[in-house]
């Protein structure tokens, strides 16, 4: 059944300094997934909502994991036979550092005026993801406001490891498969197009992340007394990472790029029109140069290509001023993007044999898995990705379109398989987020916009 | 005139648990030149020793530089026509990190027996240079505690800033060539060749300290948004780094052996005579498998060939856990080790140009000089080394050997060439020492024999 909308939205308008009041609450628990000093806050962080959860009639609770906590909470729909959509959103954080390239307390939220009429919300996880995940919450809320009842029967699922390769999940998944399985899964923790279109993600890169760390010497070493005997961590390491890409770009790992397919030509013309140029894209972030593969558009290398990326390295002296040592060891940090049916185990056994044929026999290595997921590829023309689209439309400036994404969300390839559901993957963040960086922030206008979105969505699904 | 010698080696025995406590003094004082924390330590060092030797009957004063203070002292000799010669010896320390990897605290010295008999002195300093440089002031105690005089005309300059790189050196050099101007140099901060042969340093290699740093798109970027098309800055210096050696590990830089000579065969027969082996040098640090160029001994690879090292590496995220960034920056440390007639300079021209020349153009590169020195060759068959020779070779088990050297004492090369001063390298280090790395230690053994060495040498020059 479909309610007049207009009071919903309405509502929701009058909410939104109450619901920016929430959300500063939400970010200013330090929720960081990956480093254990922030356990106690993650778990804060579950608490609050499902005591915000609570609070608007869900029946929510905080389910203990091996790791950070989930929430789950139930509501049920207006009538019998309203749909029953289950929500994914995260509550955890990325860490913050360097913490003196902030212009503000990262965990100390507010409001910022970037131009006239542009308003943005600072502070880690403004935009990922607890501003996005709070835009379905306070749709609710205004929904049930004015109503006292919601649209469709909802399960809420939210997650406090996502930042840190989800470990939990899927075991949590499969313990509670009858209890979260839904008609179809809402993910709110994807990007717009730009300001004013809104868009449905339908294909997203997988990924597998490795941690290699190469050892030489027992200990670290004078490189007047050692050098040119002594083998070097960070030279064999430079070597090895230096040989992932040939010099067009391409990833050398042996079967690398199996399954993976050509995007269509439709595909590929319909991206065409959206305009995005290397110029306009590189430009955001101080570049101009595509750095991947050589005669494919910057949407076809983050959308639909896999890569083979260094997200850290470390290794010998690097404090101020010179140290002329041998290191004893080096590591890196090192993922690959998938695209089609790459198989991410594989993917990591060809990584790692590779860089064990490069270690000197004298040397070893050792290598820990981060997080490894598939590429997901969902419909491009779904009824319920075409629901999504209509009402999208109807709230934004521009009409809904749907695009690739060069992130990873590894929990929709786990409801398609676990749960049997198809995902919609509406989210309302931009380029210029800075999410994982510094000086993180959500546009007032994402967060307003995005409740709204979800206002109509719910009752277009219900419909 | 050549004093009777056995009552001040005796006096030096005796002597020995004071001056120990007066190493333990010295090595608490937490001097590390290259962090701008440590800079009131470094004062405190160079007060420390102008004091002892004030004491001593020197005249003694702390002389400012730029930097860290200089110590400089004078002793008149025994009689008009003493040889004058000038003591150089270094107060200041590498830093001490990762300090997890120390088993006692670096800067709380003391005695640990390592096996029955063989005691060692922890700490960072001990072995480098502040052990070392006290031998000889030891020395000088024990020749005027029994004869009331020394028998050379001593001069004393102690530096602060050795260990990065000696900024203030050369300007003070200049500033007080007069005063400082003497028959020859005795520096005391190179090894031993093994625990039972005392040697004699004639050859060092140079240095060329550089760090770069390059930096890629304005931000750090999530790795799924950009990666595939951002230049990742980590990749970038991996491929720069892993193109500085060749397969036969030559380094690759233009015109780097220039100026590089082979070993004269009857040299290197010498050496072979020392049965220094891959296996027992590489074996006593936990390798085994010479990391150089192909078809040299350990000791030509050390000794007299030039070397390109990576002394340390930082970019992206290195804390616990995984974050999917694309570093906005990342930066290394590298170095050469210069033989023969090696210009630093070009050397530092020519990887600067190397390293422009692999970033892509909308990326930039920053460079910071770290210090360069050229090779130095002392004559193998001089009076001085002949004498010193004699006087060692009566002191330990074993004869004096003459031996190149790995590292870098760019003083000997401003002695020669701005002061015109021959330097004899004696040292009592050994290649376990665990210099510039966690728990440096001295022997015991190094440090009263060293004392004993001096006397001899003072004596053995005076007659």
């Amino acid at each position: 059944m479909m309610a007049d909308i207009t009071p919903i939205l309405e509502r929701a308008d009058a909410n939104l300094p109450k619901s920016l009041d929430r959300l500063f609450d939400l970010v200013r628990i330090k929720s960081i997934s990956t480093d254990p000093a922030f356990k106690a806050d993650c778990r804060k962080a579950a608490e609050w909502l499902v005591a915000e959860l609570n609070g608007l009639g869900f029946t929510a609770s905080v389910r203990d994991t091996p790791g950070h906590p989930m929430v789950v909470a139930h509501h049920a729909g207006a009538t019998a036979d309203a749909p029953h959509v289950l929500f994914y959103g995260h509550y955890d954080v990325q860490p913050v550092d360097p913490l003196n390239l902030w212009d503000t307390d990262p965990f100390e939220p507010g409001l910022k005026e970037l131009e006239p009429g542009r308003k943005v919300i600072t502070g880690r996880g403004t935009a990922d993801d607890k501003g996005q995940l709070l835009t379905f919450v306070e749709a609710a809320r205004a929904y049930k406001d004015v109503h006292g009842s919601l649209p469709c029967r909802i399960t809420i699922l939210f997650e406090g490891e996502e930042e840190s390769g989800s470990p939990s999940l899927k075991p949590f998944l499969e313990a509670n498969a009858a209890e979260l399985k839904a008609d179809y899964a809402l993910v709110c923790d994807t990007s717009m197009w730009d300001r004013d279109t809104p868009a449905i993600s339908a294909g997203l890169r997988g990924l597998v992340g490795e941690e290699v760390v190469i050892k030489a010497a027992d200990r670290d070493l004078h490189s007047g007394y050692f050098g040119g005997a002594a083998a070097n961590p960070i030279r064999i390491l430079t070597g090895i990472l230096a040989g992932l890409h040939d010099e067009d770009s391409r990833v050398t790992l042996e079967g690398f790029y199996e399954g993976v397919e050509e995007t269509p030509a439709q595909i590929k013309a319909g991206w065409e029109t959206l305009g995005q140029t290397a110029e306009k894209f590189l430009g955001e972030i101080g570049l101009s140069i595509p750095s991947g593969e050589k005669n494919r558009s910057v949407l076809e290398l983050t959308w639909a290509r896999p890569t083979a990326e260094i997200n850290g390295i470390t290794g010998g002296y690097t404090g101020e001023g010179f140290k002329t040592v041998i290191a004893a060891e080096a590591s890196a940090k090192v993922s690959f993007r998938l695209v089609g049916n790459q198989n991410p185990e594989k993917i990591r056994e060809a990584f790692r044999a590779y860089v064990r044929s490069k270690v000197p026999a004298d040397c070893t290595v050792e290598f820990h898995a981060h997080g490894g997921s598939p590429a997901i590829q969902l419909p491009y023309d779904s009824s319920l990705l075409n629901t999504a689209k209509l009402a999208l439309s109807d709230e934004w400036p521009k009409p809904a379109v749907v695009i690739g994404m060069g992130g990873s969300i590894p929990i929709v390839g786990d409801f398609q398989k676990m749960l049997g559901m198809e995902s919609l993957l509406v989210g309302f963040g931009l380029s210029d987020d800075r999410i994982h960086s510094p000086n993180e922030k959500y546009e007032l206008q994402s967060y307003h916009k995005g409740i709204r979105s979800w206002i109509r969505i719910l009752n277009a699904l219900a419909a």
